[in-house]
């Protein structure tokens, strides 16, 4: 097997903490057994530091073996490919499986994001707050009625879905007990809860070597 | 070969035609040479009359056999695992395809989309144009240096990220030539032309279908 490394920020602020989307890659990792070590390039350059790496200056990307992969996205479904624990293998299952994780990308996170961006920038009342409504409702519509997205099973796709609505900006829009439900049956897997727990301690880490060198 | 459906709307106005989805399954198609019907929804119900084949009320949606595919996205990477013509079959050019087709739909989508409903809102100076032009620039960088995106040839990540930026709004946001180019490049194939040529083709013939009924 070769060997899968996530690369991530070596230090990042409380607030996003338990939220870099390294986390992606460490859930999907715990979740198919797929040993991975954690690397990390430094927080104050980061915007330019590995652009050779990732464009757009962002985390996390992927190493596997020779394979280098940026956007959390496709680093997830590589993974995938890699364990039927992450999508069932039937091609109607596998399709499904791309299809909702593309979904939660293109049609939930592309308002969702830019939402945030523009509520932390003072317009917590914006333009793209009834985009957001309609696609929040017709997801808790569809949640009312299914356990997990594809196949009645976890998958990648419930994944990816959680982390973006797991955001407590995203959470606190409206009340969606359905997707409440569904997040907090992703939250509470095993996985989940130690690739959250390693991130949260992977920081902290950093807080203490800093300490040390001032 | 199982038969390859694109479902489309019946017609559109005047403002979207050239640029709704479908095209890109449509040019997917054509690149590939994969033979495929397009069949329709109306438009009068579109956001209510096919929430059980697309749950966002969106097209396009794609069929194959008894799969049943939505996200243009996900349709599109459906199509490039059916032909060489759209993605490299080695593991590196395989994996870059679908980063870069993710990386069209989550990092710069994510925030082209938002601006112009923003500024079609009436809000064109919007908090998202720095963010924007930062994503634009970034990539204006490596376009400079590359022709197409993966292993230097066309993929299907081309076509979705010229897609994604060929849109009129994005073209007038500020001058990127080697982006200019790319988007001229890729839209100057005949299998581009042929899609879009097509699409036009399909909602006028539908103009004409209303006349005969009023």
């Amino acid at each position: 097997m070769s060997e899968l490394t996530i690369w991530t920020l070596d230090w990042v602020p409380q607030g996003p903490r338990g939220f870099v989307r390294d986390l992606r890659l460490r859930w999907a990792c715990e979740e198919a057994g797929l040993p991975y070590k954690v690397q990390t390039i430094t927080f104050e350059d980061r915007e330019t530091n590995h652009l050779d790496r990732q464009p757009f200056g962002q985390v996390p990307y992927l190493s596997d073996g020779e394979l280098k992969i940026f956007e959390s996205g496709a680093g997830l479904l590589h993974l995938a490919r890699k364990s039927d624990k992450l999508t069932p293998r039937d091609p109607a299952g596998e399709a499904e499986t791309v299809q909702w994780t593309i979904a939660a990308l293109n049609s939930i996170e592309m308002v969702t994001v830019p939402w945030w961006f523009l509520k932390m920038s003072g317009d917590a009342d914006n333009a793209l707050a009834g985009w957001m409504g309609k696609r929040l409702d017709q997801l808790e519509n569809l949640l009312r009625d299914r356990e997990w997205l594809v196949a009645g099973r976890f998958t990648a796709a419930d994944l990816l879905m959680a982390d973006v609505l797991r955001v407590p900006s995203v959470r606190s829009f409206g009340d969606q007990p359905a997707t409440e439900a569904y997040v907090k049956r992703a939250t509470d897997r095993p996985a989940f809860r130690k690739a959250h727990a390693d991130q949260i301690a992977h920081f902290e880490a950093a807080d203490e070597m800093r300490k040390g060198i001032r």
